[in-house]
């Protein structure tokens, strides 16, 4: 069969093509996705599939059905673009002033509808049912795209087994595809400090309560959550981004305001921070005589690779001589929505790689950037290797691997 | 003669008030003190006094010779006002918006135009010279006013021997003068600190060099400087005012700024400070990855006051069984740019108690307060008093007293 | 009567110096005072005291009665001596091993046995009662020996109206006399506190609590106290002097204990320390996950002089011209038990020069060193300044001088 | 040939034993293994091996060569034991007073020599040469046995290629072999920081320069090192163990002495770590007065596993369908001289299970303990494994496998 999938792949090479360079020139900010969603769901009816539109704001799904029984996989694209003005000067470049498709979902999007073609074309071969899920707004952390579906059950009936998302990478070369078993990319949430003290004249401090060394104070002793409370071996990351007090040179300040980010790859690091962060500004704010407003507010969790899954994934995408497996050892500290997804149910999401051979990482233009233009090759490797992947998960069989050891409670050190 | 000078200062009372009203009712900012300076000079030229206008821009000297020989003391007054919207509702309240007599400058200028008269009409009966200087801008920290009158050579030609000044003073009644022998009034200097890192994404901190945590870390530094440092009985305050930084929560801020003040009543004191502070900005910041601006602007010395002079004025205004001197025991940490005539020459600064007697301090509207209204009885209180002691002065004899010990430099400690 | 005073006085000069040298052979630790107590007490009765022994453990209080009515004066000499080894080569050295009178006590109590003999010579010349109190352990902070002669009444019965007590001052030459009004010497109080955390192997400090970190931020807390939190015009010092924990350097310490100590001037200002210092301990440490102890030992308060009572004893002194007044303008930050006294009953306590005239400050040994030789001319300086002085108090009319007004809360700051 | 060799594994089970029991019995401190090396070197003589004794002070090497050409590899068994009195009760405890085989390094030396008896057998099945490596003093960090070895050219003539060692490990079952691709345990080194100021006065710090306030100042800097400037995908402890300074509470320390342990993965982080810390220390001291020694003592470094021998020993492992093979996804903290031998060749270092199936990880007594007691049938599954592994890696073709990624320099981040 193998031949006869890499023959029906390449039918639609130009098309996907067509696809991205038409969403790429037409960008959408999220959940404002209207024209890209109007056209994924258009495609996807044509196809013959059971289309849902308007889920989760501006999202859409569409459900294949091939033989009866099976398995149920869901395969998830995100359609967003940046509030960026595009400078790549491409033929098909934003027609949309302000807006890109700087982070490659136009790539994304395209390459899943490539493989809603490929398996309608095979949906006589496999048992079981593919989700296409085309989620919106997967930039707007804190809220994100992919909660909204998930609270309207796309997750649901029939109850995916498994799900599978991808991302262009520029650190790997086109035909490259890589992951990471586990914490893949980092929990990303926010946090928001008001210290409150008295103001009095600089002169004389004692009358007043001085809330910048109490913020200096807090600080200092915040480095200690990740220095001291937390393993070294779980990355995190607590960044104080701006601080912000005081009316003149000669008045004590009677506040000042920290916000930050926190980053983290570990559930449990992270369900504890809240708590932990906060004690430690009861301790500091109360004992300097001060009071204070924290605000902890949750982004997108770490988007963690299924062990289990994650074997099966590069299995498959080794099998493929044509494209090399990247074993991925660090994850990255970025945050990612598809992560909601992967809490819900065993995922893998891959990274693609994105630059052309020629190129070096250093020279590439990376994403978030006016000027990223990544390698159109790269969306055949991604459909083939989707396409691989999800029919591998439908055929295979489902003896768990041995589950991997939590070193991180041992206590051999010498 | 006792008598004879009360009979004399009685004769002024009333155009003491009449001249204090219309300067309330006519403020000029510091600098700017134009209708105020010409009237003075007038007033002085009319005595028959030798008069210099615009000394340090809009400064006025007027000169008084007694008989032959004899010493030259200076008197002063300040002229400026405050950019506040008198709210009295006095009938002579001023009648320039925004701009007050709220600091009770114009009282310290009729007083001094009061001596002014007395001594005139006394002149053949002291020997030596009487340096009448009304100076601007006394509330222009850090440049003040007495300083380009000093550079003008105020204090030359003749050589001024000693100089009293004197300030309205809410804590004390109307008929109470006091004052403290030394350090009275602080230092009032002025510091920035510009803490420079590098940005990076608030993720990666390690990428980049955090000018938020190094500030952290030397603002909690700072604070040994006070209390480790200095001696505990050397008063010094380090304010550190306004802390800003920082452009987005994710974001590892590249530049923190941090504005503050610096108080101290020890010259010796004042004078380490600039280079402890930058040895430890320097050692923090240097030692931490960074990099820094700092500069220390020095604005109003100490107002100390002479020792000997200072047993010599008390006991002239002990002589005076119609008010009290009140002996004041702490220093204020105000500035006042008397202080630089008192750098030159020996010099007293005294408290005229301004409050009427039914009211308590409490109740008392303080200084810059658009509400000050002093007691006019204060102002015969600080003519015979100053006339008094310009008086001793002038035939006092020069036996100096015992000299104050410095104990700080005592190590008797159990 | 000054003349013929001066003429009893003189009478006792040998006899001092004798009593001195005796005591000076024979110094006794604090609380072991017998053989000096004895003698003390032996004399006192051979002059025809009323006598009492052993008050407050070795103390010994002589009462002279005068003429009938009048006040109470009570005088206060301390009788201890060291735990040092002499060096001073004296022919009248200690004779005991490992202790020596190397802070003049053993002048204080030579010089109120000469009071007690001029005194008794006057005693058909002065209204009033005298009491002589020699106490024991003055060295002995925190306990003192004070606080024991108090408990046990010695201000009582007749009531003490007022008090004085001298200190030979080698900063000062034979001849002067010096004391500030107010506050003159410090408060001494102890702190200890035990951190405690969880040990864990050093690798993983998260398994663990860190008492070190918790320690030294909780060290660089504690400056705020002063440098924040005190009136800069207020004198307060807190010194950790040991800070020890840990037991290998791969194990994260689960105990660090600090020792300190605390001294000021203001009263209000200890007062408020205790709980301050705990607020912030307990901030700290709770807000880090630790636990702690915290003691808090209060020593000898501050010695503060009698405002009116210093005026009329710096009178008394400049009234005799043989001698000089040195006005004091700075504390010092020793402690001295006469604080016990000075705070139930108005007093002054005195620095009595004891430096030879041709000797400088520098070049003196000071006090609490084995080398200590005071100018035994101090002796008649001490004698006489006591004598004139408790003459002038039992004559003194009780009209109160204006008093000092506390300058820490006044609010003009500029 | 597979049946074959399992059939001659099982040859030597039991003289495994008995080699592991006397050797448990006569347990020697690192260095001095003359018992222990004596008994490895007469048996490797025995088998016809060529051996090297004392090479590293006591440490063996055998060589075994096979057929002519192939490559070389190194097999390395630890042979000392701790200093630990024994409380097993088993028949076969040390007979050595306060030392113990607590770390199971009789179990890799027993497991090694049976492996020299299988490839003896099968010397004329492979191609290559085997080197046998019985070293010293694994517990004897900072120095350890390998380095010497090292240095006196174990790894040379012939070549060695790769290398492999093993450990038991209670957290892994008997019949479990874990390990992981890249760093599986820390660098370990140690650090020295005495931060020297003046001694004086606790009332008057600033006559001295407090050496306490600067360790505490600089302790809370050090947080930085980890919390801001190094990668937190780089785990890195530094760890504080041990903090004493200071006479008595009243006097300023004039000395305070920090000593701690400093753990990492990553080399590049090793190695940037002492040029941090000592910057970090110069400035915080510096700025604050002080001066400082400092000393970082090298210990063990990262033990990292090629990742190309990796995959190879992993399938090897796999293949063999007796045992599992566990992937370590968590490295481990402590420090293990191994990684020496694999800083000069690609190596790998596994996890043998050491643990009855029966008991829990909370319930089997860990090593270091003195109730220590691994399964015996680990070492059967040390020699299949070690055995097949090396029969494979002679056999294998040299192509590399795609190379692991540094994630730690993509800067993709939301």
């Amino acid at each position: 069969m193998k031949e006869e999938i890499r023959e029906i792949t390449n039918r639609y090479k130009e098309l996907m093509i067509d696809y991205r360079r038409d969403i790429h020139a037409h960008p959408e900010l999220g959940h404002d996705e209207v024209r890209t969603g109007r056209k994924v769901a258009d495609i996807l009816e044509n196809l013959g599939l059971e289309v849902k539109r308007n889920v989760g704001k501006t999202g859409v799904v569409g459900i294949l059905k091939g033989k009866k029984g099976g398995k149920t996989i869901a395969l998830r694209a995100d359609m967003d673009a940046l509030p960026m003005q595009e400078k790549t000067g491409l033929a098909y470049a934003s027609k949309h002033d302000g807006v890109m498709h700087a982070c490659g979902h136009d790539m994304h999007t395209a390459i899943l509808l490539g493989v809603a073609h490929v398996m309608r074309d095979l949906k006589d071969q496999f048992e079981g049912t593919i989700k296409f899920i085309f989620q919106p707004a997967e930039e707007n952390n804190p809220i994100g795209g992919a909660k909204g579906m998930i609270e309207e059950g796309v997750l649901d009936d029939p109850k995916v087994d498994c799900m599978l998302g991808l991302h262009v990478w520029p650190f790997l070369k086109s035909g490259e595809i890589g992951f990471k078993e586990g914490p893949m990319m980092a929990a990303s949430d926010r946090i928001f400090i008001k210290i409150k003290g008295n103001s009095a004249h600089g002169a004389t401090p004692n009358e007043g309560i001085d809330a910048g060394i109490i913020a200096a104070q807090l600080m200092v002793a915040l480095q200690t959550i990740v220095s001291r409370n937390i393993s070294s071996l779980d990355a995190c990351v607590i960044t104080i981004g701006t601080i912000n007090g005081g009316y003149r040179y000669n008045v004590v300040p009677d506040e000042v305001v920290l916000e930050g980010t926190v980053r983290n790859l570990n559930p449990k690091v992270r369900e504890k921070l809240p708590r932990m962060i906060e004690e430690l500004i009861h301790g500091i704010v109360g004992g300097m005589g001060g009071k204070y407003e924290f605000k902890y507010v949750s982004g997108y969790p770490a988007l963690i690779n299924d062990a289990a899954l994650s074997k099966k994934i590069e299995q498959s995408i080794r099998n493929n001589p044509k494209y090399d497996f990247v074993p991925i050892t660090q994850s990255a500290l970025g945050g990612e929505d598809f992560a909601f997804f992967a809490q819900k149910v065993p995922s893998v999401f891959m990274w693609l790689g994105c630059r052309p051979e020629d190129i070096t990482a250093e020279e590439f233009v990376p994403i978030h950037n006016p000027k990223f233009n990544p390698d159109e090759k790269a969306l055949q490797v991604g459909l083939e290797t989707m396409t691989m992947a999800t029919l591998d998960l439908l055929s295979g069989d489902e003896k768990k691997m041995t589950q991997k050891m939590e070193m991180s409670e041992v206590n051999y050190i010498g």
